[in-house]
C-alpha cells in the first residue's frame, strides 16, 4: 500500500473552487461562502460567466489564475467535468475533491470509467465523485455544500470520520456539533473513483490529531488493500467500523446508493474482525464508544460502581451492568465506613451508592473521592438527576476537576430536560463523557473493556 | 379488587399543603408554590409558626380551616406524620398525598406498620410515603416538590406513567416536556403504605384521558391483586411495564430502595405475559412505544416503506427493518411507474426511496403520498435529514396534514443538532411521532406491530 499524504486536503494555502454561482442556494456558492468566512487561505473562485462573486474577482478557468494553486473542488455538472480536470491537470493542481453525482450511483459507469481512468493517468489525489466533500475541525477547512445554518460544524476534537455517505455524515456531524462533541477530521468519499476508504485510513493512520477513527462503509472496492490497511492502522490506534447492508435488502439498496456489492454479512464481520477493526451496528453505538476511546483512560479491570441520587435509576443501571456482563464493584469495608461516618444515615452505600433525592454536590464529591481511591473499584459510572434542588451547576466543576486525574474512567449518564443538557454539553466540554441514557453508557462501557481485553 | 375513585388526587377543589415554610427551598414551600402558580383550586398552607405565606393566611392545623378540604399533602418529618394524619382524619379528609421519607426504605418497618394501621383503619385513600407527589397535565394538578425551573411539565397528552422511583419519574417527565411529547397522569407511589401499584392501575384503566399506561415497578406487594387488574385493565388498552431489579444485582439494589422484594425474573416476565402486559427492558424503549400506541393507527401488515434524503441513511433503515423481523414493502409497479414518472432520474424509487440530497418538501409529499395510496404498503418509515438545502420547515405542515388523515401508519426519523430538533419538536406537537435515531423508531415498529399481533 503507497501511503498518500493528503495534508493538502486539509491545510491547504491557495484552493479554487469550480463552479460558484452568484446564486447563494448553489453548491460551489455555499462551499466558496463557507472557506471564505472560515478558512484562512487564498481562495479563487471559477466561473467563467461571472466577474466577481461576493466581492472576490472571478476567474474563467483555473488556469487564468495566475498563483499556483494547491486544491481545487469540483461542483459543477458531470457533463463539464472532464474539462475541468484536464484544466485542473494543466495548471498542475495535484489535489482535487469532485463533489459532482450522476456517475455510477445513477448506472452512469461508462462516465465514471472515463473518469477514472484520466484521474489515473494525470496522477492527482481526487477526492469523490457523488461525495459531500471534506472538514477539519482544527484547521477549519470546510468543502462541504451544506450552508453553517443548517449544519452546525463540531468543535476540534480526535476523532476522525469516514463516510461513504454524505448525507448521513451531515447529520451526524450537525447532531456532535449541537451536543458540543468534538471532532478532528471528517471525509465523505462517496464513489471512490479515485482515492477510496483504504487511502483513508491509511492517512488517518499517521494524522496526529486523530486518536480514533470511525468509519461508515457500504461496500470495499479494493479488499485486500483495505485488509492490509485495517491491520496495519488498528494496530496504532482504535477503528470502529459500521457497515451499511448487512442484511439482504440493505445490501440491494447500498447497490444503488453507492453502486457497492455490500457482499455476504458474515464475510464482512470475519475480515473486520481479523483486521483488528471494531464493528458496531448503529451511528450512537459508533459515537458512543469513540467519545469513551478518545477522552477515558483504560481501566485495570471490568468493576463498575454505580453512584446515583436517584434510586429507581441506580437499579435500571445495576441491571444494565450484569446484562452487558460487566462486574458490579464491591467496595472495601473501609471506604464504606468512612462514607457511612459522613453521610446522613438514609443514604444507601451499597453497590448502587444511593445518594437520594435531596444530594448536594458535595455530597457526590465525597463519594466518587473515596471511589475513585478505592483500588477495588475499577470504572465509575455516575448516574446523575438534576431535577432534584440541591444539585447546582457546580457539579459540573466537581466531576471534571475529579476526572482530569484521569485515575480511573468516570463516565456520567444525566437525563432530562434544559439543565439537565446544560450539564451535559458543559461535562463534554471539559471531556467527561456523558449519556443520555443507562443503557447506551453502559454499552460503551462494555464495548471499550473489550476492545481494552479486559474481561 | 375494589376499585377505589382516585378522582380528587387530580382534581381537587380544595387543598391543604402540611408543612409549608417560608423557605422557598424547602419542600412544602415548592408544592404550595407550584400549586399557587398552575392549580385553580381553594388551597391552605399549614405551619403553625407561621402567620402567612406567600400572602396566604397560614394555619396551625387542618383543624383550624373552617371549609371543607379534599385533599391534604404531606410534607413533614415523619415523626410528625401521624398526629397530622389524626388531624386530616377528624377533619374528614378524604384523600392524602405523603410525601415524607424514613420509613421502611431505610430499614424503618416499625414505623410504616404503625402508619399503616392507621390509614387503614381510618379509611382515607393515601399516595405514598417516600414518593415525589402526582400530576395531572390536564387540570395542571401537581404536588411535585421539584420546581419548574428544574424539572419541566409536560403538556397535556394520553400517556400515563405510574412509577415507585420518584427521581426517575422526575427525568423523564424533564426530558418527555422538553421534547414536546405531551403525558396525561404521573403518579410516583414510593412505598405504597396505603394505596398501591394496583389501585392506581385499576384507576387509570378508567380513565377517559389515559390511552396508554406505562409503569415501572420494583416490586408488587400483592401478586394476585396485581396479575387480577394487570388482566383486566390490559383487556381494554395497552400497558406498558418495566421492572427494575431484573437481574440478581439489580434485585438487591431495589431492596434498599424501596423495600421491594424484586423476585425472580423470570416468575415475573411470565406472570406479565399472562395478565397481557407488554414488558420494555429500558424507559427509553417505554417512552417510544407509548408514543406510538397514543399516536398512530393500527396497521393492516407490517410491510414497511422507507421513504429517505440519505442514501446511508436508507440502507441502515432497510437493515434495521430486516433484523427486527419486519418486511420491506413492495409497492405496486404502478406506483413506481407514476413516481418515477414525476421525480429526477437520480431519485431510487424502490425500497428505500432514495429522494437523494436535493430533495425539497414537495419531493417528499409526492412520495409519501402516493405510498399512502399504495395497499401493498403498510407503514411508511421516513427517514428525513433536514440539513440539506431544499427543506424547509414546511415539511412539518405536509407531513401533519398527510399524517392526520390516518390512514396508515407515518413514522419520522430526523436526526441532527438545532433545525432537526425543531422540527422534530413540531412534528411531535401536531402528532406525528418523530425520533432521532432509526434503531430506536424501528424497534418501537416492531413492538407495536407484536402488539397488534400482526406478524
Amino acid at each position: 500500500v503507497i501511503v498518500i499524504n493528503l495534508d493538502k486536503f486539509f491545510k491547504p494555502e491557495s484552493v479554487a473552487v469550480i463552479g460558484v454561482s452568484s446564486n447563494e442556494n448553489k453548491i460551489g456558492h455555499i462551499i466558496f461562502r463557507n472557506l471564505m468566512n472560515n478558512y484562512k487561505a487564498r481562495i479563487y473562485p471559477i466561473n467563467p460567466n461571472e466577474e466577481r462573486i461576493i466581492g472576490y474577482k472571478c476567474y474563467p478557468s483555473v488556469l487564468a489564475v495566475d498563483s499556483d494553486i494547491e486544491l481545487a473542488i469540483i461542483a459543477i455538472p458531470a457533463g463539464k467535468v472532464m474539462q475541468a480536470v484536464n484544466e485542473c491537470y494543466k495548471k498542475k493542481i495535484q489535489n482535487l475533491i469532485i463533489i459532482t453525482s450522476g456517475y455510477s450511483e445513477i448506472g452512469n459507469k461508462k462516465g465514471e470509467e472515463e473518469l477514472k481512468k484520466l484521474l489515473a493517468k494525470s496522477k492527482m489525489n481526487v477526492l469523490g465523485v457523488n461525495c459531500l466533500g471534506n472538514y477539519d475541525a482544527h484547521t477549519k477547512f470546510d468543502s462541504m455544500f451544506i450552508p453553517t445554518a443548517r449544519m452546525k460544524r463540531p468543535k476540534p476534537g480526535y476523532i476522525s470520520f469516514i463516510s461513504q455517505s454524505g448525507a448521513l455524515g451531515a447529520a451526524i456531524l450537525d447532531l456532535i456539533a449541537s451536543k458540543n462533541h468534538g471532532i478532528s477530521k471528517f471525509i465523505s468519499y462517496g464513489n471512490a473513483t479515485n482515492l477510496d476508504e483504504s487511502d483513508f485510513l491509511e492517512y488517518l493512520g499517521g494524522d496526529v490529531n486523530t486518536k480514533v477513527i470511525c468509519i461508515y462503509l457500504e461496500g470495499v472496492k479494493d479488499g485486500s488493500k483495505f485488509m492490509q490497511t485495517a491491520k496495519k492502522i488498528s494496530g496504532k490506534k482504535p477503528v470502529i467500523i459500521l457497515k451499511g447492508g448487512v442484511t439482504e435488502k440493505g445490501a440491494q439498496a447500498a447497490m444503488s446508493h453507492t453502486g457497492s456489492l455490500a457482499g455476504s454479512t458474515q464475510v464482512y464481520s470475519a475480515v473486520f474482525k481479523q483486521s483488528g477493526l471494531i464493528e458496531v451496528y448503529s451511528l450512537e453505538e459508533m459515537f458512543n464508544l469513540a467519545r469513551l476511546l478518545e477522552n477515558v483512560v483504560k481501566p485495570k479491570g471490568n468493576r463498575v460502581q454505580i453512584i446515583t441520587n436517584g434510586g429507581g435509576y441506580g437499579i435500571l443501571g445495576a441491571d444494565s451492568v450484569s446484562k452487558n456482563n460487566l462486574r458490579l464493584a464491591e467496595m472495601y469495608p473501609r471506604t464504606k465506613m468512612e462514607l457511612k461516618g459522613k453521610l446522613s444515615s438514609l443514604v444507601s452505600i451499597n453497590n448502587p451508592i444511593d445518594l437520594i433525592g435531596d444530594a448536594n454536590d458535595e455530597r457526590f464529591q465525597l463519594a466518587i473521592e473515596k471511589c475513585m481511591n478505592d483500588s477495588n473499584i475499577d470504572i465509575i459510572l455516575t448516574l446523575l438527576l438534576p431535577q432534584t434542588p440541591l444539585i447546582t451547576e457546580n457539579i459540573v466543576n466537581i466531576l471534571a476537576k475529579i476526572n482530569s486525574v484521569k485515575k480511573k474512567p468516570l463516565i456520567v449518564v444525566c437525563t432530562g430536560g434544559l439543565f439537565a443538557q446544560k450539564i451535559k454539553s458543559e461535562l463534554e466540554n471539559k471531556g467527561v463523557p456523558c449519556f443520555d441514557f443507562i443503557p447506551d453508557a453502559v454499552l460503551a462501557i462494555k464495548r471499550f473493556c473489550d476492545y481494552h481485553n479486559i474481561k
